[in-house]
């Protein structure tokens, strides 16, 4: 089978059955149609033409993201439409839930060109990489952002988290702060790894140890996480600082300070790894470590055109680091 | 061409592709896919089988919402996935972005049966259902929730509007305001005439005149939105108290206060259409009309797969109002 059957069979020239799988402005779409109905009945798979016969199949990119109340994902989106707006491609937005088998399910999906490329943020849950290496295989480009996987080759676009968290515990340790707690979201993310060395740097560099119960692992139930910060806000020895990695466990912090009558920043000071919008507007406003949202999505999306239009581009050797931006408001000032 | 043509043009009895096109369990993914192949290829519509045919062919129903920076949408997202879960089916996100064309192009993409169903909230711009009706009259069920059209016949899934804005009309009223203003998000949204009617109604319950400039119109334009909001803070006969139908007009109004050195509640009373989860959380806490998004996503998805299992069921009948609560916080009161 291959492309001098599907001429014959149709009865037009082998020059217009691969004009019509490469999305020529010359062919009729009503040839188009013929052609790709054809093929797509004899499970005909072109090789040199699967690229462009892809590309130009849904109009589609996929956002495969763990969740969208997070101002960080709500603002990447629309870095990502800003890149697919001018291509006129539509974006549509699959959400894992923090779920790993979720996001297995949705990538299976897609592997019958339902999406021509995908932008993805792994799920706080995900430690195989199985149902991604199956999407590489099928030559759909997939470019990560933020929640990149550490151990496989794949574009990524990324920011300092180990600067960021280094930077925000020096700025703790400098206003007097002695214990220190790091608030992570997930053992199985690199970023929040990333952060974590980050923490445990900036406290060797002065001089200080670092002790298990300086990192609290949150849940992703609502209720077991905040129980979990509740019991660490109310330990023998309380912590004096908290560098929270996710905008919900921050404002988690604020409430319960609230309920138990703590005051931020005397009590406790509070940094967060946070895009919200409304940080200035809370009580106190909030220290942020503003990672560049929309031009995050913004990039990945660049990226993942770049391989959707030059199909010699070797998408899993880009690796882009934006630089977060520190704010400090009076969550973290005394 | 019917049902009788695909049968012997495959060697297969009608009744194997009645089966195949109502993915009967009976007959296997094999034979199904080459029934369906060749009703694709030969164009072949199926009448009473349209509805299965279309109903198990993707799994996929689509929400198509303005945007997800909204606390309100990433909410029903949740009601709507808390239904989809249970039944199989992904729930992929379009966002328009508040624009009509963008609307228009997402719902045509969806004729051909990439989704087996559609939940919707409108644009704030959109004035033409021509794209809805031509959804409609491709037989793909559609739902609406929160933003519902007002002058077709559609499945909708809504607050008490009207009675909201009403209740928080009075309750300024009854504090001792005396220019009230409300902020609208668009005079083409049937949602918020319904808001404005009940705050003209409290108004003129109380004996009060209802004058032009109590009604502002915001933009979508965030810059000049937050110019537009700056000019009534500003004007001679500024106003005590707003009401602001959505959630990111109520925190550029903190802004402003905050850069006037206006002090809410003392100068201006706000209380906000608004599902943010930190309203609590903000200096002052923000009094809300909360809706109950989450209700709202999964009483909407639970009418779709409603219509998407009985075929026989009238989805455009159903009209399902849920009530808000109003939530006093410091904001709003004295």
């Amino acid at each position: 089978m291959n492309i001098k059957t599907l001429a014959a069979q149709l009865g037009i020239s082998v020059s217009t059955v691969s004009k019509a799988l490469n999305d020529s402005y010359e062919i009729s779409a009503e040839t188009k149609k013929k052609v790709l109905d054809l093929a797509a009945l004899l499970n005909y798979t072109p090789n040199a033409y699967a690229g462009s016969l892809r590309n130009k199949k849904s109009s589609n990119i996929a956002v495969v993201l763990p969740e969208v109340a997070d101002s960080f994902f709500s603002q990447a989106i629309n870095g990502i439409e800003s890149v697919a707006q001018e291509k006129g491609y539509h974006v549509i937005v699959y959400l894992t839930h923090e779920k790993q088998h979720k996001e297995q399910s949705i990538l299976n999906d897609f592997r019958n060109g339902r999406v021509d490329g995908v932008l993805m943020s792994l799920s706080s849950e995900t430690t195989s990489d199985e149902h991604i290496c199956r999407l590489k295989d099928k030559g759909i480009p997939l470019v990560f952002f933020d929640r990149v996987p550490e151990k496989m080759m794949a574009a990524s676009v990324v920011t300092d988290d180990f600067e960021a968290a280094y930077k925000a515990t020096v700025q703790l340790i400098g206003k007097g702060c002695e214990r220190i707690v790091f608030l992570s979201l997930s053992d199985k993310l690199a970023i929040i790894n990333h952060r974590v060395e980050g923490f445990k740097k900036a406290l060797s560099d002065a001089g200080r140890t670092y002790h298990e119960h300086m990192l609290v692992n949150c849940s992703l139930n609502e209720q077991q996480n905040y129980e979990t910060l509740k019991a660490v806000l109310t330990r023998t020895e309380r912590p004096d600082a908290v560098i929270a990695s996710a905008e919900k466990t921050a404002t988690d912090i604020y409430s319960i300070c609230n309920q138990l009558g703590l005051n931020i920043p005397a009590d406790l000071k509070v940094i967060a790894f946070a895009s919200l919008p409304i940080a200035a507007l809370l009580s106190p406003p909030l220290s942020t470590i503003v990672q560049p949202a929309f031009e995050i999505g913004k990039t990945a999306a660049a990226l993942l055109f770049k391989a959707l239009e030059k199909p010699g581009f070797k998408l899993k050797n880009e690796y882009v680091i934006l630089p977060s931006v520190f704010i400090e408001r009076k969550s973290s000032c005394p």
